[in-house]
Formats: structure tokens, C-alpha cells, sequence
């Protein structure tokens, strides 16, 4: 079974136990005969895919009425894949989302690492730092680049934290938060692991 | 006596009781025939006024061993204003800094309001919005509005309310600001403040 979340920039496949990315601009996507289980927030790939009939957009087997309408199909099956915790997908966007006892309770939106420092860097020159994320976070800040770092990391962090409860941490900055978020579990296939989840449900395979 | 406030996009000058802003693009300084108290963090303003002698650049006569040196002299100045408190000033970046019995505890830097929307948009055009300033804090956001407005500003709050100091919110943003931070004191003048208590102290006029 082959498996496909396609995002703005990347499609990301597992197939099997073998995971990878094609960049969305250069990929053919009727290149490929096997059958493909997807999932896309990109309006653009979409509309190459609905022609093709052995990708099969699986995002209208899930049970939508908990979620909002403008909800990233990403974000609700990330958060299917979960039966309580906050999600944290780090990717061009951070999105937050709460599921309580396979409840969404809600979620918010943060800038993605890369979007973040672009932010900083447009504001002044004088703000142009990478990110130190191995800042102390119980020390305020006396210097510029920590002072940026503390800016996006630490109110992040804190918010997060105030939720108290079990933090999921996905995308593909996943492990730079790791070490601002020390407790949390990192699970890189958590949007395929709703995907399986669905499909079960569904008895599409 | 005059007051001025040199930013990045305006000069800012309190006359008496008088405040109005003018902008760097056009404004001439050389006209200004009367005395000039300034601060500035404009490199290329500096430049302008360093050939003009009754332009007068007080930085210099704060004491400047307990910040950092790349702070900017705006934020110096406005600490310099208070004896305890959270310092709040919201501008092209939101800068938090923290003073305690009259001494600095580091502070942090957040984008701005404009730069932040402008962060959200350029990420993705589903999520060009403006921010509601009257989310409700204690919600969980279910639309795509109050999902950006809640990362971009219930962030920032739980992190400063987490001082539990008294906050001072000032600067172009400032009312905006209020509507979430309910409990702050706004002074728009806070600046000048510093100026006026760096200017008695030295003896200059």
C-alpha cells in the first residue's frame, strides 16, 4: 500500500517502510501505475490527480463534522491519529491542535520556523540570526539572538505547555523543537498513521 | 524643549505638549533651527544629524552597563522610564523587556503586528487575514481567523501574563494591543519619559 500526504512544496510517500519526498514543481504524478492513497492541500496537484484514477483522495472518508471547513485536510488526520494530546506539525506553519478522547477541541496557527526567521530578518537587519534552540528558556534574554529565539520559541513553548498534556511533535522541524520541547514524543508518520487508521475504517484495502 | 524619537520609518517629536510624527523619507532636520533632544536607532538618520549642532544625541548619557549591546537605544530609553514593570512596546517588532527595582532583566523580541500578518499571508493565502484583537483567549480557535489571531497573540499574552508584573504597553500598536492585554497601563509616552528622566539627570538643560 502505498501512501501519499502532498503538501505546498512536497509529495511525501511511504510505501511500505520506505518513506520519501518528491518536490511538487518536477513530479509526474501519472508516472506512477500503483494504486496510491492520498491526501493534498494543494489545490494545484489536485486537480492533475482527479483525472487519474489510481490515486485515490481518501480525505472524504473521514468523519469532517468536528473539524472546521477550512480545516487542513493535514491537521485532521494528523489529529485522527491521536486519541488524546496536542499535536504540534512543524512545518512551513506550526499548527497546534487539542484532541481530548478523540475530540478536536480546537487548534491554532504559528509561523514555521523558515517563515519566522524571514519575519525577523525583513523587521531589521539587526534581527537577521539563525535560531538558537538550544536557548535557556528560564533566562531572559540579554543579547540579540536569543532575544529573537525567545520571541518565537519560548512563547510557543510556554502556551503549549499551559495545556498540560502529552505533546505530539510532527513535520519536518520536528526535531529542532524536540529540543525546546524536551517531553515530547516525536512522531514523523503520525499523518500516515490517521491515514491507515482511516482507510481501516473505511475497508478501502 | 524639544523631544525627538527617531525610528526606522519617522521621526517622532514631542513640543511641550505637543506630539506629531514626521516621516524619514521627507523630512528635512537642517530646517529645525531650535534645540533638539534625540535618540535614534536609524543608521542613516544618525549620519544626517551628527553634522548638526543643535541636533542633540543623548544616548550616550544613559548608563548602558546593565543592557546588551546590540539593544536598541529606543527600548534602553523606555526602561530607563519605569522602576518595576513589563515594558510592552508595540512597533514594526513587539519588544517585551523586563525591569525590577530599576534594574533590566532581559527582555525578548516578537514580530509586530503588520510583519506578523504578513508572515501568515506569505505562508499561505488561506490564511490572509486580519487579526480579531476581541478573540476569546480561553477558546480553542475552530476557524481559520481566530486560529492565526490566537497563535500571534494568546502566545505572546500567556507568555507575558506568566510575569504576573505590572504590564506597560506603548508604542504605535499599543491600543490594539489593549484589547488583549486588558489589565495593562497604555503610555504612548513612555520614550519621552526616559528622555525627560536621562535629560534632568545629566543636567542638560
Amino acid at each position: 500500500m502505498i501512501l501519499c500526504d502532498i503538501g505546498n512544496t512536497s509529495y511525501h510517500f511511504l510505501d511500505g517502510d520506505a518513506e520519501y519526498k518528491r518536490d511538487v514543481k518536477s513530479f509526474i504524478p501519472s508516472a506512477y501505475q500503483d494504486k496510491v492513497y492520498y491526501i493534498s492541500v494543494n489545490s494545484e496537484v489536485n486537480k492533475k490527480l482527479h483525472g487519474l484514477k489510481n490515486w485515490i483522495d481518501i480525505s472524504s472518508y473521514v468523519d469532517k463534522s468536528q473539524y472546521y471547513e477550512s480545516m487542513g485536510i493535514d491537521r485532521i488526520f494528523s489529529c485522527e491519529a491521536i486519541e488524546s494530546g496536542v499535536v504540534v506539525d512543524a512545518g512551513s506553519a506550526i499548527t497546534v491542535d487539542i484532541v481530548k478522547n478523540g475530540n478536536f477541541m480546537g487548534g491554532f496557527i504559528y509561523p514555521g520556523v523558515n517563515a519566522m526567521r524571514e519575519t525577523y530578518k525583513k523587521i531589521s537587519p539587526a534581527l537577521d540570526y539563525s535560531f538558537n534552540f538550544d536557548l535557556e528558556l528560564d533566562i531572559m534574554p540579554k543579547n540579540s539572538q536569543d532575544a529573537i529565539s525567545y520571541g518565537f520559541l519560548k512563547t510557543l513553548f510556554t502556551e503549549v505547555s499551559s495545556y498540560d498534556m502529552p505533546i505530539i511533535l510532527t513535520g519536518g522541524d520536528a526535531s529542532l523543537l524536540q529540543k525546546v520541547f524536551k517531553t515530547a514524543i516525536v512522531e514523523n508518520e503520525l499523518i500516515f498513521k490517521g491515514m491507515k487508521k482511516i482507510i481501516k475504517k473505511a475497508k478501502l484495502c
